[in-house]
């Protein structure tokens, strides 16, 4: 019995095989050549690894879980296509994985990224547009499709987006935003994404890999460009490397009452990130406690993790074709290792745009975050991240039209929120919303109006930066997180299913109600696509007087005024104000209206009540 | 008529005078040998000014108004004690001024300033006592002393300041800040004393240059010391000054609607000094707007203006023997001037401390007035003022004891202010408060709860930087500034007037209320003295949970904790949060109460409710 036994095992170990390669393939000619191969099986560590054509192993690391092997190759020792890693017991090849080394597209390094040119259209991909119905469950994923649920998987994919490019384009986006499309394979509210399980796939629901680089192919046709939401802080719990972890410390456990080591649920105060008078405890666990139960928060500080967080957003951008990244729960990771990791990227790829989430309120919280910020050099500190979100503008905006207004509440917070630009290291490049995924829908906010619409939306298309909507924002979705959750803001685009009783998608059968919303918006991206001044002018702004705030966006060629009136009569606005704006000024066009004003120190112009006015002005 | 007419006119200005000579002396072996003499008669620049002693005149100035010669000499050329300005009219000395140039006090250049092993006592002259009933009127100051107007003279003097030193040295307080003693013979409301009308002479209604030069002196042999309140920003529109202007540019005049040039408003919004994206029209009106209609707004730009407001204040220093200066709206004013002004006064007494009212909320606008901030770095900045005033504490403190608690609400507040302190260049100089004579008496909020101040109290006196505190808040004396206007906050000190009804100057007098609020003050203020760990120890503080707030001040020796309850009820402490500050400590001995605690990680203890503990911890 006890022979037979142990017969059994070593034939099972002759048998070891190489179950999971990650990445799964690279390509020659990057700029760092060195490439770190996970390789993967029951055991695999006690046997050998060796490379065919004799390509040395420059590192091989071995962890305390013998699942797993990390080897570091120089991918200019590669001088085919492909090279074979075979796992050996002596001289016995138990197993053999064909590695290959793709050729990059041309001038794949200096591609462009998204920029103040662009306007980023935000998707989540499970509630837009169900182009492909046999996809919406899957034997191997555990969450079916059940449109009954809110908060379950409703069918939304890749195809859904591809079908209605042209939706997307006639609009004016140029960016897409797509929140995790990767396997999350959790048991509920999977739908979401930010629970990943497998960061190399697709997740089956909504395609497959090669569906993913059809749309960046097709986006990339129509002058457009895809992102890719990259989330480094956590996994999901059901990812395989959390199943059966590389090291304890690859992910960061805490040890509750009973002595078991696991869930801490973040405390959500990054500002410890920067608090020179933080206690270490209050920071472990604003950083290393989880985001949810269901994630798992990295280690990005482990050099294995780093590395292999790295090459994943490099293997994505390479193989995708992506036009740039979106970076979840970004203060919640590594500082240290996030800038290794922003620069590792941005050196490869030297004009690509990385934009994260530092949801912060004070600008120099924010700023913190943007590489090259004097605020962090305080610290010693360069984050390498190009990009950085408004969260300060989105939190003013909504109070600032609603609020009545004093000292310091109504119009003079967007103001203020604008005079702090001089603690960006780069105010251009920063990404302006107001709204996304995660927050109360606007129209939600203004119960529909689409007055305070047009006046938001004439914000972020004419301000610095890189104005960023969501999907449903421009035929005036609604939703209440307050009220209904995540679900709520989340809800499905009319038309993106098969038999919905309305679709938005074709102008022809909008509501009225929906094309208010989406030809305003239609025309104002569209205009701003190819507008200069906007993109990269300096801007100048003018105190609100009497709930008006006008500001200006100039370059040497042109001037562009913009008006914000948001009293509910119309008001009378004195020029002669305005002076060091319009010297030499005769008239203003709107670009909404097409209508003429008159525009001189000398005019006095009336603004309609809670309206806004985009004046290309002219001598 | 016309030859008897001509006849008088020579006469009056062949017998042309010296009316004013500002500084009216000065100082041998200064650093800066220059010194400008301002000389003012009657058409004085049509004749010739000429020094003694072969002294030469550097520069001359002339303006548009011939009553002004401003001259410049290089006091190292002067060897004696004085010299002579002659004013002549060719050959013939029309008049002559002894200019007197005295030594210096010994080692007056390496004074030490006040810094955060001070307490600073805050007190308006005309409301804390009345030394001297004599000069409570004065024949040539228009507004005569009526107690019985909340915003009229009162009487207060330095006399009754001199007379309480022992009740001040008493209670602990090391540095007094007086509001502006200097003459202000405004009309009315010229108690508060900002709108100046004389920069070189104390006001006759608080006594003499002498009894101001005998308070700093009685302080010094206390170990305490004067710190005067220095307006750069304006004068009083009834200044001798203004009222005959050297020149038009000397302050900031608007146009109105008749074309008469003279005040307008500022409109207060002082972050245009570093808004990238401001109108110059806002920004002129912020900063050369004038602050009140009485209060002319000064152009230290101009290149006269500036030395005259540099050399009066080290005229001060000098004279007075002033332990550091508060400068008043200090945002308000030309910063590249204000850079000037703070560098030549720290050029000559390279320890002195000068603390600006920087009344702005993200500490990163307030950072930016502080000597060598880095934030003001990114504009190229540096202000070489030493300190700033802690506006975020101040206005989240009494917010953080009185909300319910939330995720930004709250005693959160307290500590996300002290979040940013690496936001500051130095963190220990900024001055923290809990009122002053321009803000609602915390007392007041409150509604005399002792629990609040004495929870307020210890943080003040527990925190970095240097605490301050308003004469009155020692005894709980309450003020409604939104009630009562200024005058609410700015009552007479109990026992300041012969025949007041009470008298809390001398603690057998004091009601019970008073007596808890004072001897609290005594005796955390005294022990603070002592204390290096509170003046330069290191900070480490623990995020807030339910509404109980621990820090700990540490340096190689010493270790205080501080715990601060804002529960109504008794809150049990679970010690083992805070391992990491309280490693080798057995216990902790409170300096109010002299109680004694046992601590450990792993103990409990159980803290009062509202209430505070200050805890020399032991090994």
């Amino acid at each position: 019995m006890k022979k037979t036994l142990l017969f059994l095992l070593i034939s099972v170990f002759s048998f070891a095989q190489i179950q999971k390669v990650e990445p799964a393939f690279w390509w020659h000619k990057m700029k760092n050549p060195e490439l770190q191969i996970l390789v993967y099986g029951k055991d695999i560590s006690k046997y050998q690894v060796e490379l065919s054509d004799q390509i040395q192993i420059k590192n091989l690391t071995k962890t305390e879980n013998p699942n797993y092997v990390f080897i570091t190759v120089n991918t200019e020792e590669v001088k085919n296509s492909s090279f074979k890693i075979n796992l050996k017991n002596g001289n016995k090849t138990l197993d053999s994985y064909t590695y290959e080394l793709k050729n990059r597209i041309p001038k794949s390094a200096e591609r462009e990224s998204f920029s103040s040119k662009d306007v980023m259209y935000l998707i989540m991909p499970d509630r837009f547009a169900n182009g492909d119905i046999s996809n919406d469950s899957q034997p191997n994923l555990t969450e079916k499709s059940d449109r009954t649920l809110p908060s379950g998987r409703h069918g939304g994919d890749l195809r859904g987006i591809i079908n209605n490019l042209d939706y997307l384009q006639n609009l004016g986006a140029t960016a897409l935003w797509l929140t995790p499309a990767n396997e999350d394979n959790e048991k509920k509210t999977s739908y979401h994404g930010y629970a990943q399980t497998d960061l190399y796939k697709i997740d089956g629901r909504y395609g497959t890999n090669e569906e993913y680089l059809e749309l960046s192919r097709n986006l990339q046709k129509r002058g457009m460009m895809l992102i890719q939401d990259y989330v480094t802080n956590h996994w999901g719990i059901s990812h395989w490397m959390i199943q059966d972890l590389p090291t304890k410390d690859w992910i960061h456990q805490f040890k509750d009452g009973e002595g078991k080591y696991g869930f801490k649920r973040s405390n959500y105060r990054t500002t410890s990130q920067f608090d020179t008078n933080v206690a270490e405890i209050d920071k472990q666990e604003a950083l290393n406690g989880w985001f949810d139960t269901t994630m798992p928060d990295l280690n990005q500080s482990d050099p294995l993790v780093l590395k292999y967080l790295t090459q994943n957003a490099i293997w994505w951008i390479e193989y995708a074709e992506l036009g740039g990244l979106r970076v979840d729960t970004y203060p919640y990771n590594d500082k240290i290792a996030m800038a290794k990791w922003a620069k590792a990227i941005t050196d490869e790829y030297p004009k690509f745009n990385i934009v994260g989430e530092a949801w912060m309120y004070n600008p120099a919280h924010i700023s913190y975050w943007q590489k090259d910020s004097k605020i962090a050099a305080i610290d010693n500190y360069n984050s390498y991240l190009p990009s950085v979100m408004d969260f300060t503008l989105y939190t003013e905006l909504p109070n600032a039209l609603k609020e009545e207004e004093s000292w310091d509440k109504g119009m003079i917070k967007i103001y203020n929120s604008f005079g702090n630009d001089f603690l960006y290291p780069n105010i251009n490049t920063i990404l302006v919303f107001f709204e996304n995924h995660d927050t109360e829908r606007f129209n939600e906010i203004f119960k529909g109006d689409l007055r305070y619409y047009k006046m938001a939306l004439t914000l972020m298309a004419t301000v610095r930066g890189i104005p960023q909507i969501y999907y449903g924002s421009e035929i005036g979705m609604r939703g209440d997180k307050n009220k209904g959750g995540d679900a709520d803001i989340r809800k499905d685009f009319p038309g993106g299913w098969k038999g919905d009783s309305q679709n938005a998608f074709d102008p022809k059968t909008q509501t009225a109600e929906q094309k208010g919303f989406h030809d305003f918006t239609q025309k104002l991206l569209n205009w701003r696509k190819g507008k200069n001044v906007i993109h990269s002018g300096k801007t100048k702004h003018y105190m609100p007087k009497e709930k008006v705030y006008v500001y200006f966006r100039f370059n040497e060629k042109e001037n562009v005024m913009v008006i914000i009136n948001n009293n509910e009569k119309d008001q009378s606005l004195d020029l002669s104000r305005f002076s060091e704006s319009i010297q030499g000024i005769t008239k203003g066009k709107d670009v909404i209206s097409g209508k003429e004003f008159s525009i001189s120190s000398e005019n006095k112009m009336t603004v309609s009540g809670k309206s806004s006015l985009i004046l290309e002005l002219q001598k």
